[in-house]
């Protein structure tokens, strides 16, 4: 197993059809193929060696998964920067992953001179753009122009493939180290159960660093489907893209749901070549799901569940648990099942298998198992326990395998002595008309040591009322869970790249 | 990856849901893997040791897969036996595996005594099959109700799990060692392409000895659909299996369909529920795929190429290429293309690739590709060559990398200093009316050094007129390729266990 052995499989089926679409630009499998090989050959003019750490900071783009590829190509390991990184952030994970080789994009160009001062480990940096390279940066078409295409040096199976920085929602970014059989396996396990063929189009619409569309990445170009990008994600852009290349397939973050639904409210597009959406990072709700359905009419939903030290595939919920059953709606909160290739279990702080029902860690142990995190041999031994990733999450599983997630371990709330699971806390508050979103965290409080708070954004027309709210709250789940202080918001809550609620953020305001 | 993750999996998603249907018996995936469990604690208690070799002589039936997982749950290596095998063949695959347990059902239960004397390394024989055991042997179902289910041995990745004894049409039998590793890898090949999901029923038509078979036994396992098992493939016990269960997905050689349809002829039976439909072995022609569309109304037809030292997966000509095209049905003529996660090309005699559309040896790279062969190591090294099977077979690959196969290399017929592919050959005869199958083989002659020389079965009606079809064959191959020499037979040509046609035997008569 190698990253690019769809590359070599693509441009021996189907030279000739279109491989990557960047607004009018149209790129072939051959040429793509060709231009890879050509600024591997770059690379190893200037000097890379297998096991360079090669990082990238750019919005989506074309020449992102040209980068990528030839990354791979030349035997060096991917980096990519998450565009959202404070300066710090950068010079951090940049210097902890020694990276040689850096590629930025127009945007990011004003870091070139800052980063360099910064990070004396750097020696080539590359523009990754059109046009001329700012002084102190090789220009990435002067040297797929001037190097001839060299052979594919086929690093493979276990070696290292990429270092991904988590950023997470709490701590200190750690690089996840994941090897070419780490990222493959996990495409393998997507492909064992959705519908993907060479006729997919797909759509770059979640950012190009994070693993999740790096699987993506890798999948579409293994099946020689097509790679519609555009550089982030906007309702407009998203719409565009699919209407005017007739997108098969999709990969969001539920808050991407409301904002296409806000914005379809005035504008009409025909979604309808849409065949499949995988969504992820977050569950969905009943509410937020019919609007998915509206603006998707013939797509079937796929919920992933993962983290980017599995590479990251863990579990699917399949389209058919995303219609009412006997049960109601009630799979819509579970993650789904193991995906086949992936074993998982409940455990609890020995290891030792939890019963069904009960909550406890998720274990997770399959060939997308990290290899481990980058200059923290200890952190690795306390989250690989033999062969099984301890996730940080806390779920449980039900008699017919459904994991339901409770809670980031690390989120939990201790309040009273009682264990409270901020997400069973927001569905509570969310099933109410009045609220749009919400998220709960602990705050400090002298009597309970930790108390349940909630900070709530309401729907246009609905009233800021705490009581009522507790009051909802009160029927549904057990006192002690129930927010015992809410504030309200105006503005949308903060959230990371990946589209998950920056509970670090509003924690901020309480904790020194 | 471990073979018996599949069990793991269906259990913790379908603990009450069928796994295997045999006749009467119906068995949930609960029942099936706490009888995998007792029997491999059944095999520890017998002395197993992990490595040891298990060897399985038997027709199929659910208490076969029960075995296939035993052995793997207890860290053996499973060696299927071949159920078309002569005496001494038995005895040669025994004694060169080293096997130290052997299970056997009860149609080959006279074999226990004369192997037993033949093959000092035999330690313990077990009788698969219900009832009493014959005197030497352990009955299965008293060592299942025995012992108590033993923890998973969990040997995984590149060690050995399996070896499989290449008939082949030529040459001793090798024997073929495959890892976990290798088994999965060619499972999620394809799972990747194939519509399989947990609603699927397979149905066990071709041999479980056959690696074909086993890849399906393993992915039908993983992803929670039904096995519906017949002891072996007849058109009556088919047509039932699939009508009263439902089957969905089928693995078959092309002979069958013929036989199927033959039977049809004088039967009415509803086979609609078939969805998908594997063929390998040979290709198919477009009268007997027009048959085969007949029998299965609603099935996608997919063609596989592979071997067993490739766990088998290679090639799949996928269902929208059984369809006329611009081109007419030439691609039916093509054994498809590339699976995701194969590597293919086609080499000259130093591994050079071959410019496209010329002849030479496919080679193939995967993560299917074998250890080796067992007991074989310069074999080994002739046939892996840089991490790439040579899979002695010839073909050639077209512009949008469509393999077409002309012949096994060493079925080649040398004349007259020509060589001369039998299945373009074959393809010419069967193109006539009057023939209903045919062989070409070389034989020897004086001028030529090898003659080409035919065998053919009428269809009812039809005349014996060797010249008549050689003129035939004149019109569509060149001269030296025809038939110099027909005969006629009446009866069936002999089939391997496969379904290729026995060439070998057909040459006995022929070379000393």
């Amino acid at each position: 197993m190698y990253l690019t052995h769809g590359l070599h499989r693509s441009r021996q089926q189907r030279p000739d059809e279109a491989a990557t679409v960047f607004g009018d630009r149209r790129q072939t499998w051959r040429t793509l193929v060709d231009r890879v090989a050509r600024l591997a050959g770059g690379l190893v003019s200037l000097g890379i060696v297998p096991g360079d750490r090669v990082a990238i900071i750019a919005l989506n783009r074309d020449r992102y998964i040209e980068a990528f590829y030839a990354t791979a190509w030349a035997g060096g390991v991917i980096v990519p920067g998450n565009t959202r990184w404070a300066f710090a952030e950068h010079v951090y994970a940049l210097t902890d992953a020694g990276a040689r080789f850096l590629l930025v994009d127009a945007g990011f160009a004003s870091l070139i001179e800052p980063l360099r001062k910064a990070c004396p480990n750097l020696w080539v940096i590359i523009y990754l753009d059109d046009g001329e390279a700012p002084s102190g940066a090789f220009a990435v078409e002067d040297l797929i122009a001037s190097f001839t295409p060299i052979e594919d040096q086929c690093s493979r199976d276990d070696s290292l493939a990429g270092i991904f920085y988590t950023g997470g929602t709490t701590g200190h970014p750690k690089g996840v180290m994941l090897s070419h059989r780490n990222m493959l396996s996990s495409c393998f396990y997507s492909l064992a159960s959705l519908r993907f063929s060479d006729r997919s189009v797909y759509l770059h619409a979640a950012p190009m660093f994070h693993v999740g569309d790096v699987g993506l990445t890798l999948t579409i170009t293994m099946i020689g489907g097509v790679h519609v990008v555009i550089p982030s994600f906007s309702p407009e852009a998203a719409v565009r893209a699919i209407v005017g290349e007739g997108v098969t397939d999709l990969l969001l973050v539920p808050t991407m749901f409301g904002m296409l639904h806000q914005y379809l409210l005035t504008q009409t597009a025909d979604l309808s070549a849409v065949k499949n959406v995988i969504y992820g990072a977050a569950p969905i709700t009943e509410t937020l799901l019919k609007k998915a359905m509206q603006i998707f009419p013939k797509a079937a939903f796929y919920q992933g569940y993962g983290q980017t030290e599995l590479a990251p595939g863990a579990t699917l919920l399949m389209p058919e648990f995303h219609l009412p059953s006997a049960h109601g709606w009630s799979y819509l909160r579970s993650a789904g099942r193991a995906m086949v290739g992936v074993d998982i279990k409940i455990v609890d702080e020995t290891m030792g298998e939890r019963p069904r029902g009960e909550v406890g860690e998720v274990a997770v142990r399959s060939d997308g198992v990290m290899l481990g995190y980058w200059g923290k041999p200890e952190l690795t031994r306390q989250t690989i326990v033999g062969g099984w990733v301890r996730t940080g999450d806390a779920g449980y599983m039900d008699e017919a395998g459904f994991l339901f997630l409770v809670d980031r371990m690390k989120d939990m709330i201790v309040s009273g002595g009682e264990n409270v699971f901020s997400a069973e806390v927001e569905n509570a508050l969310s099933s109410h008309a009045d609220v749009l979103e919400c998220a709960v965290i602990g705050v400090p409080d002298d009597r309970w040591g930790e108390r349940v708070h909630a900070i709530v954004r309401l729907r246009r027309g609905g009233i800021g009322d705490a009581d009522k709210l507790i009051a909802h709250c009160r029927t549904l789940i057990a006192g002690y869970k129930v927010p015992r202080t809410i504030e309200f918001w105006d503005q949308p809550l903060p959230l990371s790249a990946a589209g998950k609620v920056l509970k670090r953020e509003l924690r901020k305001p309480y904790w020194p």
